[in-house]
């Protein structure tokens, strides 16, 4: 059985609403960030990154988002959650996940994660950062709504693996400091998620 | 035939080693930064994120680099640049090149794209990320070195689309300020790498 590593409130719902929208069986296990368990030796050999999600699969270990999905898809193809017997089709889906965790994902760590790219100590640095994220975070939601997004889902009217990823982050937004009315497409597909069941079941399960 | 928008020591090179590694027919276009032209009118409706690279093919424009070199290996699958068909293997190369797109490239991209995430007026701020890039790379790199790189290739014996990638990035090593000898792994793969005359091929045509 697959088993997802996670912690709530990080990008690891969207790989958690996948396996719910694929009927797939499996097992969570929470990673206490308030304790630093994703630091812990027990957590670091299953992620030497030492963050989550990982998903532990029969044939191995897996991480980051978009790979996840992408397997999540290929694994599971009577989910039909891509088109991935298609390489221009299954490519398009893969370059919008690779736009949100490398450009949209980075832009709102700025807000928490700052430490990573400057020393901790350096305040004012951190807080210069956290000063751009309702700019570089709303930038992205401009790009996705004007040139990204199809509708009704990301891809048009085929729900994929872009739906619950883009969901996921956009689930940040308000603490962002970016106003969801900015982005009506975007806005409209989260109230459209919000009402699946397989993305309800994945919100109570991250709860547990 | 495909069409390849670049601009010469930037990731685009990734994607130009795969189609020469492919023997794929394509045709450069060079984007000019000095001239600011990722921003102009022209190359904006190619890529309306205004950044290099994008693949024009006969079905659309790809961008970002994990979808198009995902795209390169299950478009011409006769060149074996990735295990496309089984789903895992395809996922934990998808999964590598995720983290140097998510990670290692944007740490790197602190040095010389700080605007990105603070005001570009705030010279103390960009210079603190700067200062932090030598260890936000290294750490990338002794991550991939310890856990993520098997030998010779990134995947072991079988040459894959996340050898071009990593190969590009490791490019930028010395000007991060990381010590290539920290990393005897990383820097045979170079090596390797350098002899390919796909390599040298595609290096010699982004001078072009």
């Amino acid at each position: 059985m697959l088993e997802l590593y996670y912690a709530p409130d990080t990008c690891a719902l969207a790989t958690l609403i996948a396996l719910e929208e694929a009927g797939i069986r499996y097992r969570l296990n929470r990673i206490d960030f308030g304790k630093n368990e994703q630091q812990g030796a027990d957590y670091l050999a299953v992620n030497p990154k030492g963050r989550v999600p990982a998903l532990v699969t029969d044939n191995g270990i897996l991480t980051e988002t978009p790979a996840m999905l992408a397997f999540v898809a290929q694994a599971y193809p009577v989910a039909r959650l891509a088109p991935v017997s298609d390489a221009f089709s299954f490519a398009r889906v893969q370059a919008f996940n690779s736009y949100l965790c490398s450009t949209l994902h980075v832009a709102h760590a700025h807000r928490m994660r700052g430490h990573r790219w400057v020393d901790s100590e350096n305040t004012e640095a951190i807080t210069a950062m956290q000063r751009k994220v309702p700019q570089s975070v709303g930038d992205c939601y401009a790009y996705i709504e004007a040139h990204a997004f199809h509708g009704p889902f990301v891809m048009g009217e085929a729900y994929t693996i872009c739906d619950p990823y883009l969901f996921t982050i956009a689930q940040w937004m308000e603490a962002d400091g970016v106003d969801p009315r900015q982005f009506p497409k975007v806005a409209a597909h989260r109230a459209l998620m919000g009402e699946r069941p397989a993305v309800q079941a994945a919100l109570a399960a991250e709860r547990v």
